[in-house]
């Protein structure tokens, strides 16, 4: 493989002319491809389909013999809230179950945090001159939307492969006490796929804040959506938090919605039982209960973790050749050229690749123009602001595995033309 | 009958010491029942067990095609809107079809009011040093928490046979700014059974009001929840404020928790098509999407508004029978001795009871030292105090029919003793 930024003019020219033609073709093609959102392909959510026949006519009755169809059980049925305390690894009485969105719950948290702050003696927030949040980025732009929304100050923090920067994190918490909190996808990180260190966690847990009702938003979406066979171990933030004397610095958020339906699934969040207390009474204001139903039907699919585990070995065996061929396609047609790097992540939804500075806007368009759609330039940023120009998060989970070979040939093929002319214009 | 207030003491204590003897053998029989709630009875759950066989492993696919398994579609399936704006009576780009809970859907709505304001114009409520709320009463205690647990000041407005006591309702919106908005149930009201006139609706949607972004939350919780023949008219608010010029003072929340399953209904929350895009905006920023597979077995199972109203025709042969069981037994025990009032209701959850002052919570207490659960005293006005204690909210649509003979008989013993007592008393 030839390093492009050693090559002449002339010799990148050359180059240039064949990869043209190459992009010619694919446009000749007419393709559609869709490599925007992390979204379960068909054949994923057919592994859920038996959750359609474990409720029925007959059988909609709990184990404490209520009727899942009547009112009643505010955060959750206590069969659900069993089985995933313990994908959350944390109590019972520390795990709150709801609708079908973890981003609901999260947002909700928000609200909460907004209109009655977070703790019963803090302010809420809307009353404050400023709030300020911490998210390391890359990361998932819907987290940076609600921030946006709420007008909440976002604050980048650079994201490493054992989690964010802590230097930074700890340097600024310290100094600010308008800083309230950090986003936290610590597992198979949205899109970097990094796994957050023990030390990470340690440090979040017991780090010192100016604000004392400092909140971690530790979206754990990917617990268990390992790729190959060794997965990877985060750190229970929890109990880390728990041993540094900051039981309800944590709200731990998670979902079925990669391990069952995606639209249709189970969302849950937890914390210590003082914050699910507060944030149980506030729901009760807010609801009379959530979707039984549908909460049985999943204790009754899954049984316990082991059949939880078993389900995401399926979905592993559909996801895994996608993102292989992402790798091999990258690998095949930028290895070597030093024009672009990428995650090799060994979980979750997503690759994240960077570019040369100021090139992932315009292969994103290019891209774009030859049929194949990828999540907008910026996404990955605060305010969709990528101040390097040069993120871009590939989402292999939902095209069938034939599209993303075609579709990562053409992205590597927009890369290698635009790094050219940055090179050439150099 | 005798009219109590023309006893004199010895006849009262006479029959004084009938009533005891009646209320310790009840006493005697242990009973227990519950009748705090408007909760569907099994039976009524059951006309709606279709639910479950409208989607299965091979029928999850909505009218354009799409995977009602998967990620999408903010503001709810095509076919649920449709169907639900019939409902509603709205068209269907002013409808928005949520989750299980139009309570939450309520709830969200004050919240974007409290931290984003109503309009793109206005103040949020959180950064007014006062928000003031009318609050027609006897009403819904569930929407009188929300403005308690947000530190809204409510106002309470006397509730009329034809709805709020509008003379009031007009002078003070007209001299007040921090009165943002007004709770209605319109239909069939909670608890009184009230049905606005068509009068009330126009002086509603053409008030002048000091404030401009003031709201009305339009409750219309029992729209179709008739129990007689003759199903009440209500006029169309939005047409109404439309026809007044404020095509956005409204917002109109309904729900299937009455109809098909009340844990796992479908909410829905409807208002002028500018309204609704807002809402539509903020809730890009909460949600994916709401779960479409409980929208399609709704739409599935119901088809049509004739399908839904052949189901309520189904809960009125159930519920009719109750609610005819408590005017009977009230009217056969209370009948013509002046000591209370009650309300005959033509469709919905509820019957609404007066005593004479003072006595709602005596006879709450003493209910249930003999095993009825009434709802507590106070319920139906805001801050849980009713001013004249003396409002009993009745919900018999749980129990069975044999229970209500029986819970009534001891309540109108109950409301007996305690006004003898009161009446000796002097």
């Amino acid at each position: 493989m030839t390093d492009f930024q050693q090559l002449s003019p002339q010799e990148l020219q050359e180059i240039k002319q064949q990869l043209k033609q190459r992009y010619r073709e694919f446009q000749s093609k007419n393709i559609t491809l869709d490599m925007t959102r992390g979204k379960p392909c068909a054949e994923q959510l057919d592994l859920a389909i038996g959750l359609f026949d474990c409720v029925d006519g007959s059988h909609y009755t709990a184990q404490d013999g209520s009727d899942c169809r009547n009112y009643g059980g505010l955060d959750g049925l206590a069969e659900a809230k069993a089985l995933f305390s313990a994908l959350m690894q944390v109590e019972v009485n520390e795990i709150i179950i709801g609708g079908n969105s973890s981003l609901n719950m999260m947002h909700d948290a928000f609200m909460r945090a907004m209109v009655n702050g977070v703790t019963a003696n803090s302010s809420p927030w809307k009353l404050l001159p400023k709030v300020k949040f911490l998210c390391p980025s890359p990361g998932y732009d819907r987290h940076f939307f609600v921030c946006q929304y709420l007008g909440i100050e976002m604050i980048t923090i650079a994201m490493k492969e054992d989690g964010p920067d802590m230097d930074t994190v700890e340097n600024l918490v310290a100094a600010d006490d308008s800083i309230k909190g950090i986003w936290c996808v610590p597992k198979y990180s949205n899109p970097t796929g990094a796994v957050y260190s023990d030390r990470v966690v340690d440090r979040l847990a017991s780090m010192k804040t100016k604000a004392d009702d400092f909140i971690i938003f530790w979206d754990n979406a990917y617990e268990v959506h390992h790729l190959g066979k060794k997965p990877a171990r985060l750190k229970n933030i929890l109990t880390a938090c728990k041993q540094a004397g900051h039981p309800d610095r944590v709200l731990i958020f998670g979902s079925t919605s990669k391990i069952s339906f995606a639209s249709a699934g189970l969302a849950m969040m937890a914390g210590s039982k003082a914050s699910m207390d507060r944030a149980r009474k506030q729901m009760s204001f807010q609801t009379i209960g959530p979707d039984k139903l549908n909460q049985l039907r999943h204790v009754r699919f899954f049984k316990n973790m082991a059949g939880i585990e078993d389900q995401m070995k399926k979905h592993a065996a559909i996801l895994k050749p996608k993102f292989d061929a992402v790798q091999s396609a990258l690998e095949t047609e930028l290895g070597g050229k030093n024009i672009a790097t990428w995650s090799q992540p060994a979980g979750g939804y997503f690759v994240s690749l960077d570019t040369l500075e100021g090139c992932a806007g315009p292969v994103i368009r290019m891209a774009a123009e030859a049929g194949v759609k990828l999540t907008p330039a910026g996404s990955t940023f605060p305010y969709m602001k990528d101040p390097l120009n040069r993120n871009i998060r590939l989402a292999p989970s939902f095209p069938p595995l034939e599209d993303i070979h075609l579709a990562m040939e053409l992205v590597a093929i927009c890369i290698q033309l635009v790094s050219i002319d940055k090179l050439l214009a150099g």
